[in-house]
Order: C-alpha cells, then structure tokens, then sequence
C-alpha cells in the first residue's frame, strides 16, 4: 500500500481562467487510475488566436494514458467545464461521463453533435450518494454558484478525502439550485480532509460575496420605472438571474421574450430537469413584434459584446424584426471579463446612438458574482480543516494569492500550475512531475496545436500583409519573362509615389538579371534571396517588411 | 456682419476617446476662417487594426481648406492632442502652431522627427495673454489636468466667446502645474459665454473628483513599508505622479531610477520648461545595478501594458540588467484604459511567477483621474453659464449623458460627433453640414485611408489563413504540368489526413482538367474559379475558407 499515491494534476484551469481540466490518480506511480474532473473550454481572441474557433487544454498526456481513465467528471455546465466534452470524447477513448441532471442535460447535447448518445454520461444524484471509479469513491456535493446544480466534490481514496471545490460562492439564497450549506460541508469534512482544491477566481475581492437575492428588488424597481422597451442581458446559464428579470418583467405587466440560443437552450434544460419549477409565460419573436413596446420586456444573449449574440444584433439594427429606438432601457446584468470591454463598449455606444439608455453594473447593483471572495475562501478553509489547499481556477496571481492566505492560517499549500504533478499523499503536496502541456486549439473543424506556427503565420500576415512573389525559369534556368508580385493588406504605393508592386518588380528583376548560375540553380536559395530583395525594397518604400511567399516555376522539357 | 457664423467642426475626439482634432471657424459660409484645436493620436489594437502604427483623424476637409487655416492650437501634451503634429504637418501646410512652454517642448520634438525648426511653434504665456489669430483672439487659460501647463481655450470671436476646456479636471491641489481656480474661471465667464465645448471623459463617475494630493501619503507609506526592490509604473506624463512616487522613494532612503524613454524625456522638459523646480536625485540603470535591492526604487513606463515598454520587459525577465525577484514589490499608479486589461493582466501574471507582490489601484488608493466627474462638469457649467454646452472627448455615450446633463439644467446642449458641423452664431447650436470624415492610418512610413481596405485585407488574413495558387499554361492555353499550392497559416491535414496542399491540387488539376477553352483563356474567370475551388476544398477538409492569390503563369513566344 505506502507505495500507492494520490497525484493531483491539472492540465488545464491552473495559471489561467478557462479550460478546467484537473486529473486526480491514484495507484503506484505510473500506474495511478485515473479520473478527470471537468473538461472546458477557453476563447480565442485577435491578440493572440486569431481565426481559432475554441481553445481546449492539451489533452495528450491523458490521451497517451487513456487506458487509465476511469471516468470524466463534471462539475457544473458552464462552457469552461463542459464546453470541450464532445470535442474531446473520442481522443479520450469514450470515456463514462458522471455528473448530475442539469449538466447532464448540456453534456448530452454537446456529445449529440459528435454522434454520440446519451447513455455516454451517467445522471448522479446530489451526495450522499456516491459513484466508485476504480479506487476513486466520489460524490456530488451541491453548492451554490451562477448556473444550476453546481457541485463540489468529495473524492474519497485509500489516501483520504479530497474536496474539489469546483466554482462555487457562499449563497443561502441562490434563488434556483441548492444554497450553500455549511454544515453539510462541515459534515463532510468531518473525517478530515487530506487536500482541498478551490477556486481562486475571486481570491482579490475583499469584501464578502453578495446573495444572488440581492439583484431582484433592484432589477424589479429598474423595470417598474422603465417608460419603454427594457431590454436585459445577463449569461444565458446564470438561469437565476434570466428568471429574476423575466418575474421583474412581468410583474411590471410585461411580456417576456427571451432572443438568442443559448438563453432558450438553458431555461429549457432547466425546466426538462426540475431545477426550475417555474417560469414566466414567454412570447416568441413574432409575437413580441406585435406587442406595444412599453409591454415588451426582452432577455438577451450577449452580455460579453459577442458580435453574433443578440445584444450586438440589436444594437447594429433590426433583429428578428424588433429594433430599439430612443427612450428604450438596455440594462446589462452583468460583469464584463477583462478582455471583453471594447465589445461591450462598442455596443453601448451603438445603443447610445440610436437614444437607448444604458444601465450597466458599474455600481454592483444589477449583478453579483458567482465566485466565492477572498472572506468567502477563508471561511471555506475554516469549515473544511483541510490537511492543504491547492488553489485552482485562477491566474497565477490568484493562486499565488490564495496559497498565500492558507500558508498565512498555517496550512501547507501549493501554487501548482498546469502540468505540474502533485503528490498529495504526504503531509503537504510535492511535486513529483512535469508535464509537457499547453493549448489546443479547434481551427475550422481541425484540431492544431498551439506550437505549430500556423496561428503565429496568421498574427505575421495580419500585421506586416503578404506578398506573393511568382518568377518562372526556364529549362537552362534562366528567368524567363520579368518576376511579378501579388500585394494582399498591403499600401499601393509608398516613398517613391510609384505603386509598389513595380517597385519591387523593379528590384526583383534586376536582382534576377545579375544572380549567379549557383543562385538560379538553387530553390532555396532563390527563394530566399527573392524574399530578401522584397522585405528589404517594401521596408524603404513603406516602412513595413511584409511575409512573403515565393513561387518559382520551372519549365521542364 | 449678420451673414458670418461661428462654426465648431470636430474631425476627431467626438465619438471617441483618441485622436482629437476640433476646428473653429469665423467668416461668410464656406469662407471661414478656421483654427484646430489639438491635432492627437488614438492607439491601433489588434481587433481592428493590426499592423497599423498610429491612428490620426481625416484631416481630408481641413487639408482641402489649408488657406483658411491660421493657426493649429494645441491644449496640452497628451498624444491624444498633440501626437499627430509632425505627422500631419506639412499636409496642413506647415500651419502655424501655438502653446504654452511645456507643450510646445514636446511639440517641437515631435516636429523634428519631420525636419521641422522649434520655430514652427510659437509659445504663448497663460491668460490674460492672448493672440489674434484673424478673426480669433485666443488666450490660454489654466486648468488643472494629469500633465503639467494643461490649458482651456478662451476663444473670443465676433459671435462671442467660446471657452474650450481642453481635458481637465477640478484639482485645487495638482502638486504640479496651475490649481483649478474657479475665481479665474468665473471672472472669464463674467462677459458671457455662448458655448461651453467640454471634457466628457468622466461623465459617468457619478462622485465628485479627487485631488492629485491624496495619491501621496498612500504611496509614502507603502514604499516606507515595502522590504525588498520597489517599482511604480504610471503614465510618464503626469509628471506631478512621478514626482510624488519619486519622493516618497527618497523619503524612505531609497535611490530613484527612472526606466524608459518617455519617462525620463517628460521629466527633462518639465525641468527644461520650469514647471518642474525641483526632482529628487535620479541614478541610472547602471548605478542603479550596485545598489541593494532594499535601497532601490525604479519608476518606470508601461502601465498599459505596452509589450516594450519598462514593466513589460521587467516582467519577462532581465531589462538593462535589472531584475525581479521574489518579495519585490511592483506598484500601478495608473487606471487600465478599456482595452488594454488583458495586455496588464499577462504583466502581473509574469510578475506573480517571479515572485513578485502587485500592487494595483483596485482601490483607488494609488491613482486619482485626470478627468472631471460628473458633479465637477456640472460645477464648471455653474461657473460658466454658457449658453449652450458642446460635449467633447468622448464616446457617444459619454457625450450623449453630457448633454442630458447639460438640458436637465435648462441649457442647450448638441451630441456634436466627427464630421458635424455646427453653427454656434445663433441661441441654440445648429447643424449645418455632415463632413465626409474617418480615421487615417500611419502604417509603418505610409498614411492610409480606414476604408481603403488594406487593413480588411490583413484581419481576413488573420482569421482565415491564405493559398497561393499558382498554375502555368502554355501558348495555346493548356495547362502545363499540374497546378501548386502555397498555404500560410493553416494547419497541415484536414478531414481526409492527407496533406491539404495535395488535396487542393488535386482538386484543381482535376478542375483544369475539364475547364473549357473559355474559361482557360479569360484570366479573371480562370482566377475565380481556381479560388472557388481552393475555397470549397479548404472548407470541406479544414471548415475554413482562406483567402486565396491565383497566380497564372502564361508562357508566350
């Protein structure tokens, strides 16, 4: 037995907020049997994944250790955790997928555009019950947080119990799913708890966490007083929240009409699966068309300033025939995720032209975050008496942060980032390992890695253009004709007034005309002298050296 | 007389927060003659302009009207204002350009980057000095700002004065640079003012502003208490923020070391122009290198997170052979601007990795605005009693809520954005001309149009990789050979696993194969084609449809 341990190891989710992916093993090293807990995604942006549909975490080293993988275990259904299930699912070979009804629900989708069925995910109900994966014992412990049925979980092993927080908040009143119970969790912890494994994402919030609750007076006073059309935005998966606005709405008398997927996609999986009981009658896009605007109260997808979401589409123009116009209130019901701000921006400003007023949270009245605070970790930490605490869900400034905190309570902790293999056996977490990790990125319907220097070329291309250089040879290769350039994002003319591409033209073809017997001779060479004759021209007549592809034609007899 | 007109015209800085460029002008319709009022930058990002250096205003109406123009005005040294001086100098047809002593400083550096003498600018002493410029007398009137000499506009003119705020903020205490006095400021207003055109930036923050001189005792006591090495990052500029960060590092017996270019050239014309009389004693990154890490303090660039700015570079490792290690301390005395939070946010992940413990101004305690909030707009429009309030500096948003400020005080007030011209000769601003207007890019040495389509190019590029097609054909218009491809920024295999390269030509040797004669002999059609089926082919085996250069080779005897 003493030569079987408990790893811990992230492969995604740890130095980063996105793309969760943390696998628990335990056995004899090497050997381990393995679980994953979540499998998410994160999102690409123009910085630095331009054209890149989805960012997963690179999966290999499971791949490679596939046949140890008892099971996928997901926490709760936001895109982070489960976004990358279906993905994912047969790299993993078809692994069991366990988690509760809700999530289940979103899982079962996202497999069914794989082609894969239903009975891939396994339904577990909320702890005490329990599921055993090889020598894993795990349960589904509810806790509140901004989508339904959020779980953390109690994983037992021949080492002890693990807490994995998952994304979690102290909420007594999270309106829909379970409230946050700490003598359930005091209870659980009871026995002791070897290692707790918690989000970090709000570790630099100093204040306690807000109720949920809190949102509806405000929301209701909001809409109550609204002359016009509302119009409200918030995460289409914080299902609370769609339905604190809908009953604000319809208390004010209002009809409800709910535009985009994603926001229909999670009040229907809510309702198929019981976590909500109720909803507001909800009118379609037709109907709502013919509804006086001042009766009309609409929730959006959108939040985050995405530009296919209906929040942009409104504020662009007409969307599924209803336009906004001056005097409508916009309220966005929501945080906007560093990075995001100059779409939403953009969007307010669109708004602000055609005379809609916008509320947004700059005051924390209309939102409340769905992660725990930095008082909120301590008092996780405290209930649960964890041997050590392993920070997850977080940049490496939170994790760094809140092992900060537990080592300040004299708790053993570890900042422990993707890729690193911790042995959780001992009194306190060691490294035992690193991983050869990073990104995967989904291309199109092509999976790449983020090493391959295919979106690096796409980064160059967008900011120095391209030229595309054609020269043709013949059989004694010799330049037959004048070489020729093709110019794409790049300026017609520069210094010297005449249009680039004669310039380097110009200075192609004279190049060519001097070039030893050798050069000529020499693909690569040709190449890259006639790559060397456009950044050097195109950097003096425009101040740019642009990528460049060379095309020689050889005539062969 | 009753046939001339005061006319406001913002060609840039309306509608945005960047780039300002605000004309006047006074005379018969179509005859005025005008002035400019700043003439900035705004910053380029990847989203929507890679690759582009610098973002001007179209100065395209102005450049049309040079011989109408007396002189360019500049209010004070951000780049916003003054950074498009030298690059547009000499399409404005070396213009006469006035300001105060600070300004024009790093005016005349600006200008002779361009081969122009300091004598292009014409230093003017604050109010009550003022110059003619034709039908304007001019005066600069100080205001409190985050950069020293920051100058309203008394701008007096046959249809009454106009005061034009330039940014601002209501600082009784600005440590550098002239206090708000609104004694001054009232007793400017005495005659009547016809149009408040005004700072908006802050519109939103609903508290009242705070003075430069509270930012002080909080740094001191930080840097008394901090261990190890200290550093500060805030904008060079605001040099009263430098200084104060600078001597709280003396008082606790630290050395000062000032890291980046702008920050030290901000300091030495702020000595060389006398608004600064006193720095405490700097050492350079040599000398800084063989002080203790304890007795140190560095004050450098790039609190926006600019990639080769000080912070960046200290972030990612050794700069001028200085580097940071754990229990260091790093300060932002600076606000994020919207859009540059992911680029600070990978900073102070690098500086958690090294050990280092950030400091930012999630609280307000390390950094006051340099703008005026709503209650001090609504105190400048008590003071002033303008006729009629033009917001500027802005986003829609901010210059719409400032107008309903404006209006629910019983003024009149117009949402004026780039490229509307309005005239202020009457009670009530009126629009009389929409300019044709947009954004000018300077692309490495070469000014480009936003809408010239070079740039749409590049993003396009970006997001969806590109082929070069090549195929010959002979005297008679056969193809001779098969055709090739060249693919940047694209994965390698698709669906199929063989290399996309030789699916494409595949698919376009077959489509050669069985192209007419029509087609082969028309190079459009033929270019089209082979783009098509690049496109199809890519989109089946990769779900992407690059963009595609044909390049036809025709051999001719």
């Amino acid at each position: 037995m003493s030569n079987e341990r408990l790893i811990y190891l992230p492969l995604g989710g740890a130095g980063e907020i996105g793309m969760n992916a943390y696998v628990y093993g335990y056995g004899k090293p090497g050997q381990e049997r393995l679980i994953l807990v979540d499998l998410g995604v994160a999102f690409p942006d123009m910085d630095t994944t331009p054209g890149v549909d989805l960012i997963f975490a690179d999966i290999s080293w499971l791949e490679k250790n596939r046949d140890r993988l008892e099971a996928v275990v997901v926490t709760h259904a936001h895109e982070d955790h489960v976004g990358a299930v279906g993905h994912l699912y047969h790299r993993l070979g078809q692994p069991k997928i366990y988690t509760r009804a809700f999530t289940a629900n979103i899982a079962r989708h996202k497999l069914n555009e794989y082609g894969v069925g239903p009975e891939a995910v396994t339904t577990v109900s909320a702890w005490p019950e329990t599921v055993k994966l090889g020598p894993f014992t795990l349960g589904f412990l509810p806790i509140s947080h901004s989508i339904p049925e959020s779980s953390g979980l109690v994983i037992d092993t021949p080492a002890g119990r693990v807490l994995h927080t998952g994304d979690f908040k102290l909420d007594r009143s999270p309106l829909v799913g379970e409230a946050w119970d700490p003598d359930l969790w005091a209870e659980v912890a009871k026995p002791g708890v070897k290692a707790l494994v918690c989000d970090s994402t709000n570790v630099f919030s100093p204040n306690p966490g807000r109720s949920e609750v809190e949102v509806g007076p405000e929301v209701e006073k909001l809409v109550a007083e609204a002359k016009n059309m509302v119009v409200a935005t918030t995460f289409a998966s914080n299902v609370a929240r769609v339905r604190t606005l809908a009953e604000a709405g319809e208390r004010a008398g209002r009809s409800i009409c709910l535009l985009g997927r994603a926001m229909r996609r999670m009040v229907e999986a809510s309702i198929e699966t019981g976590v909500l009981a109720s909803f507001p009658k909800v009118v379609s896009p037709e109907e709502a068309r013919e509804i006086p605007r001042e009766s009309l109260m609409m929730i959006v997808t959108g939040s985050q300033g995405e530009r296919r979401a209906a929040s942009a589409q409104l504020a662009r123009g007409k969307h599924h025939g209803i336009s906004l116009q001056e005097g409508d209130l916009f309220l966005f019901s929501s945080k906007t995720i560093p990075g995001n701000e100059k779409g939403v921006i953009a969007i307010m400003n669109q708004l602000s032209e055609l005379g809609v007023d916008v509320v947004d949270d700059s005051n924390g009245r209309y939102h409340v975050s769905g992660h725990a605070n930095r008082p909120d970790l301590e008092t996780m930490h405290q209930i649960t008496q964890p041997q050590m605490v392993i920070p997850m869900h977080g940049e490496h400034r939170h994790l760094r942060e809140h092992a900060k905190i537990a080592m300040a309570a004299g708790r053993s902790a570890e900042v422990c980032v993707n890729g690193m293999m911790l042995d959780l056996s001992g009194n306190a977490p060691k490294v035992v390992e690193h991983i050869e990790t990073g990104r995967t990125y989904l291309d199109g319907s092509v999976q790449i890695g983020f090493l391959d220097g295919i979106v690096r070329d796409r980064i160059r291309m967008a900011l120095n253009g391209h030229v595309t250089v054609t020269a043709v040879l013949d059989e004694q290769d010799e330049p037959l004709g004048d070489p020729w350039c093709d110019l794409m994002g790049l300026p017609e003319t520069g210094r010297s007034k005449a249009p680039l591409s004669d310039v380097l033209e110009g200075d192609l073809s004279q190049f060519l005309g001097r070039a030893d017997a050798k050069t000529l001779r020499d693909d690569d060479k040709l190449e890259e002298a006639l790559r060397r004759v456009v950044r050097n021209t195109a950097n003096d007549e425009i101040g740019k050296k642009p990528e460049v592809t060379v095309v020689v034609s050889r005539l062969t007899s």
